[in-house]
């Protein structure tokens, strides 16, 4: 009863356009090889430069069983490391946020500097090489301030078109002078892909998402143009033209704005666009104005809308002109993720004076609460023998399509002999 | 250490008159099999006619990871549908209980009628057939009013002798036109082979059924004879012929009584027989009275005995003069089970006059709470490496024997040949 | 992605005098692998004499899936069986502690008698043969009051050389003759051989135990003697003289005192040496005097040090002039072990007269909270694929490899053919 295709196989007999088989979301074996083969040697969205905002400041980031240090150095240098004393193991720092002159292992004192080098560990003798037990750097990129790092000893190089691509479009909210205003984790009880797929269409705001309506084009998203009577095609036609509209007026003030769609041909893969925001047009708010008085960078126009970054495997980020909010997706279990979501302001802004934390943050605290549950709902759905994949809308399913195939072809590329 | 022995070397290495192994109980690969094999290959009782007493009345069921609706049609028609999307496999009904005018997946929309025909899906575009996507039905039969589903495409066809040979018996208790009094759910810490063998015997009924007790005869469940003493002897004959005076006079009235035992030599196996009723003798109540002063159909002598029904592989029931107990076994893992009881009485009986809900629930109630103890005490027992199946008492057993032969020889015929 | 390497490629790879790898502390294969070659086939450290103090008594104890009850007989004899009914399987004991006249099991009344005989089981016809069910019995022995159990059939016969050689070392202080002032059960988040390391070496004492250093003399547990500087080497050679003086006056009084080390090179492995006590120099309280003013035994002089008795694989004790604290660990999942911390005083001392219960464990209580929290920092660290085996000091880290070096001998000889 229980022998389950290998992982080639299921890769093989996907049907294109149609959803995932149900294996790919339930069984702790594939969990194991989304692991290893995606999260530990692509790159992977994990926080921004304002998490450590000082010298000495660390940020733990725990990816399944790894866990990553990100250290401010003394020399203002952001590093990564492993989380892992070189002695016997231990987790070196064990809340998610601290701050340190050294990093010091509670359980023998090892001591290692900001840099990783191992600095004092007693009772060795004189055959142990300390410049040999320094902690094991991870690779870790800036890309405007949003922090990539990634486990493969060799990354994927094409991180460098990306941040060439992207940086131009981020610079103008210059979030290195940004701080959290806000940081939830949500633990959602599905897999990770399932997470991933539900971010990646509007086919279910409608029925959904309330909140997220107000500030959102309904029209932004896809729809199947047949299905439209003359009043609907006509507003169709005029969102078509606002966008137009908008991408000239901004891209003239110096913001980049138009699609760039990777999704489906990098390894770092990614997606971007600048797109209006309905009715007062400012911001991801529930009365579609600036959250935030105090506008990011050297921006002045609050109406910039709000831009858009997508990126494979686990990540998706909205830039406005008075704050960011910024999502980081990291798998627990086959049927439990991690989603944390951080709210920036101008480094300046003071709470109660320039911004209502409440008003930031209410559409996507309800969103994600929506989300989770609509990810638990599918997730439990397909659990059953009964299911089977069924057909992606043409018009409003085109990012699930991009990020399900972007999966299966890394998954393929990076399989351990034994698994394929 | 953990060579597992295969299902079929465990089901040929049974010593027949005895426990089953360890194994069956315990092994979380054996758990997918029983469901693959018995509980999907099966008819299986779910609930009864009145658990959906209207048109778009649904019920939702879970076998394992398998969910199914059941509903009942704008024609009364009651069917039986898997719980989900046809789109991306979302859970459809995630309530238990729920009125609907049709079936409206959450996620997008997509809509379906209580017949299962997808009746709307937006933005699909024009090669989609609407006709390929409805609910995938599922194998529904009404036994006198108790219903039970079957997940396989071809269904065990002797339900009908079932049927046949039942609905006399069943029928002037008048089932379809009861309400649910009372509904609970237990969740034993053990497998569901555990719980149905504890239902099998009453060896273990006296020293641990102190309400049970009053209502049952002692010597109905089997004794060894060589063990009486005179006095014991003479009170085990005065209830044989008291059974047998009892049959006559209730046949007589139009009621059959005498026991069908078809518990191992049938696919859909089950066993029937009307028992007298301790002391009072009219239901099984702590005072043997009835409970519910409106009788059930057109019966009019509160002393009908209680006529039992079992049913392999997870069902028994006892339907008396004033009411109806009914218990639905349904495995949750290998070391959980739920056991779903429901109360019925007549659908016109007003609670408060015409019966008292804790002095009607109130022997099974304590009943099951004692056996969900004796079934986890067992169910940890076993899991001992010291452990080795001990034989059954020829006199007070026979059931048991009875389900676990039963159990095997239908878990061979539909293992799957990876584990065949 | 997971495909695991083999207990014996594991055992082959593992690099001496280095922390083993992950998997031995991870893999539930290889935690059942360590309960059936280790703990199913060594003597395990469970209890007392002083846990079964009259005829009738009952302790049960789990190792593993295993449950053991140990039961004074009428007779005063210490028996030990499996706590398994030999009918269907039941548990027979549920709680920790009973007195009993027979064991009855509770399911179907079968009565044993306090020597594993079943005396009564009704139903079961005449070929039933009582004689064949007994309970089955699970070698025990009794070294000077601390009780060890083997589940083996052929227990390793070494336990008669470690009972001969520390009989005379833990006679004086006549744990028959004491009683269970207080018992504490904890359960740590790390692999049992986590727990066991962290026992085997104070490296980690100066950092995490400031109550257990006031007793403790900081040279008592290995130093790299390059690192001392003049003053600290004097310190070192004063400590070792008053070891040697110490050895020679406690002999002289009738207390064995010298090493005894058999940790690396025995099947029943074992340690033992009796130390001094720093400050007053009496007991392993925070303020160093006696927490009990009845001393054990005969003994006359409160500063007898503390006898330390280590074995392989899960124990550790404690035996000063007024009390006994004795440590026994059982393994509970590959990830959570059970620490059963017991201190012991004369069976005729009184709580709140001769002594202070919270001044009685206040140092062993701290110093395990401690532990618990090292352990689980530790286990958590080596989950991550970063980590890899470190070096052992070869100055503190000694019994860390013994310990190590054992347990994969002991796994190497008693792997089923399956696994090696």
């Amino acid at each position: 009863m229980t022998a389950h295709p290998s992982i080639p196989d299921l890769i093989a007999r996907r049907k294109p356009g149609h959803n995932l088989q149900a294996d790919f979301y339930t069984r702790p074996d594939i969990f194991e090889a989304d692991m290893a083969a995606i999260f530990w040697r692509h790159w992977i969205y994990v926080g921004v430069e304002p998490d450590v905002p000082e010298a000495g400041d660390v940020f733990v980031v725990d990816i399944g069983r790894a866990s990553v240090l990100i250290v401010r150095d003394d020399d203002e240098e952001i590093r990564a490391f492993h989380n892992v004393c070189r002695h016997r193991g231990s987790r070196l720092v064990n809340e998610q946020k601290a701050v340190v002159g050294n990093i010091v292992c509670r359980y023998h004192a090892w001591t290692y500097g900001l840099d990783g080098a191992l600095l004092f560990a007693d009772h060795m003798g004189e055959d142990f090489d300390k410049s040999c037990r320094g902690l094991k750097p991870v690779h870790l990129r800036s890309v405007a301030g949003l922090l990539f790092v990634c486990l493969a000893d060799d990354p994927p190089t094409d991180i460098d078109a990306m941040a060439a691509a992207m940086t131009p479009y981020l610079a103008p909210h210059d979030l290195p002078n940004t701080k959290i205003a806000k940081s939830v984790e949500v633990i959602e009880h599905g897999n990770w892909k399932m997470t991933m797929e539900n971010n990646r269409e509007c086919y279910h705001c409608g029925g959904n998402h309330p909140e997220l309506n107000v500030p959102l084009f309904a029209y932004g998203f896809g729809f199947s143009p047949k299905t439209l009577d003359e009043a609907e095609a006509a507003q169709a036609r005029r969102y078509e033209n606002l966008v137009t509209d908008a991408h000239a007026r901004w891209e003239a003030a110096g913001a980049p704005s138009r699609e760039i769609n990777h999704l489906s041909d990098r390894v770092t893969a990614f997606r971007t666009e600048r797109l209006p925001i309905d009715q007062a047009g400012e911001s991801q708010t529930l009365d579609t104005r600036v959250a935030c008085k105090k506008l990011l960078g050297r921006i002045k126009d609050p109406a910039m809308g709000g831009l858009s970054f997508w990126t494979q495997p686990n990540s998706w980020h909205h830039f406005m002109s008075d704050h960011i909010v910024t999502f980081s997706v990291i798998p627990v279990a086959a049927e439990a993720t991690l989603l944390r979501t951080r709210w920036l302001v101008h480094k300046d802004a003071v709470e109660g004076v320039d911004y209502d934390l409440d008003n930031l943050t209410r559409v996507w605290e309800a969103t994600n609460r929506q989300d989770a549950e609509l990810v638990e709902v599918a997730q439990t759905g397909l659990r059953s023998p009964a299911y089977e994949p069924g057909p992606y809308s043409p018009y409003t399913e085109g990012m699930v399509n991009d990020i399900t195939g972007w999966y299966l072809d890394r998954l393929a590329a990076n399989l351990d002999p034994v698994d394929a």
